[in-house]
């Protein structure tokens, strides 16, 4: 298992659950956003940031959940994220939904990522980022 | 009763409700949203064109939602938007949300916008702008 | 190709879109969810009739997205669904998200369900509901 | 100025902002209402918990925003709710949406809520309700 890259707590409300009384499908996707957000805002890695250091920023590509458990109102969750695989001009990461009484896991989650560069032009993931990426502290305090 | 100025259909969705079954107090406000800028793009009004013709756009200033009879999964409803009142520097669009089978309305909502000049400061509602929002299509073809 | 089965048009509005200008990467799962609702509500699909007609009922297996063209603020866009495939005790629904004005397919989305009985296990997709999925509207008479 | 009941911090990631670059006028509501849920549910008020208490639950009633400042992409928030009145059959709670770094405040919603029995006719606002909406320990502690 990789390292934890991010992660975010939060309960389900109403705004999350549906009249079934179980988590919205779609409600994760804005969790995982937020918690690869925080990520990206706590590393100095927003698109203007990567930009300015390597001329690239991220779009995305892909997306996607499977749900294992139905989440139900009120329950405390957490979203975490850690990387799944870095290729040559993309990368994903992974997002597991686990609840946190219990540490069942309720779902898993994925975005993938394209670098391009100022053209909009898929081009190779920065070694830093990828170093980040790994979630290799080590390695990423030598590269800074 | 003033004129509707734009009408949008919808059904209440798994997205729209809450585990009680019934709609999410906040669910309405995408729709009047949705309703508010049909009406500014079909009569070419979204920020850009009101800089370009009056160097003025609009900001929010405040929303509001009363809620009279709690919708449930399924409904098919209209939001109707009509002006409530035009200031000196805002005005206020009103949207009925009325369940379509039986014209019973369900909420009531308001939006208020302040016109604004290039430099952010409160500037005067533009004479077309008011005509526009009072459904007079006469005097708005004249104007034009 | 296989038979669309529902379509919704929507207008991207400032809800769906994010500070890059260009859709949020999970706006669309709440249209591709409208789409089907659409298309279940329609069909007499419910949960409660599903239940009520075969004794099964439907949960959200795996949902994704790929995205193809960055759609912006104010695009006109539709919302095909469309089988992809039934298995055993699950189906997959694919969601073409096209931009009318061109044709210009935008992204793909799928949702994958499976068909559970009233004790919640798994159990066999009911063959007027492949009909229907399929698309066959001579066989679903025929059938009902 | 009253007690806060309820504190909840969010940073605005692309979710909650819109093509402006600015947080999406409805987002706030999400924010409110996650706030309020939180306070809900550490006091063990949901509203199963109020029936089975008081045979009394609450619905919503009114809603609503006003806006200070445009808060940006990534700004740090805090929503902080606290009450406005109690009435005879209903209460209305202020959310106060601040920016944490320098405690400016860049927006002011509020919810008005009821109090109905079990007929759903609207009820009296029960006197320990009453007690922890004014924050006010010492009395709760002597209620409990």
């Amino acid at each position: 298992m990789t390292n934890t890259l991010q992660s975010m707590d939060f309960r389900l409300s109403y705004a999350d659950c549906d009249p079934l009384g179980i988590v919205f499908y779609a409600a994760y996707y804005g969790w995982m956003e937020r918690t690869y957000n925080e990520w990206v805002f706590s590393g100095g890695l927003t698109n203007d940031e990567c930009i300015a250091r390597w001329g690239v920023n991220t779009v995305m590509r892909a997306s996607g959940l499977e749900y294992f458990v139905p989440a139900v109102l009120f329950d405390g969750l957490s979203c975490r994220m850690r990387l799944d695989a870095i290729g040559n001009t993309s990368f994903t990461v992974i997002f597991d939904i686990v609840r946190r009484k219990d540490e069942v896991q309720m779902a898993k989650g994925f975005m993938t990522l394209v670098t391009v560069n100022r053209s909009g032009r898929p081009a190779e993931v920065p070694g830093e980022l990828a170093t980040l990426l790994r979630g290799d502290s080590r390695a990423t305090e030598i590269a800074v």
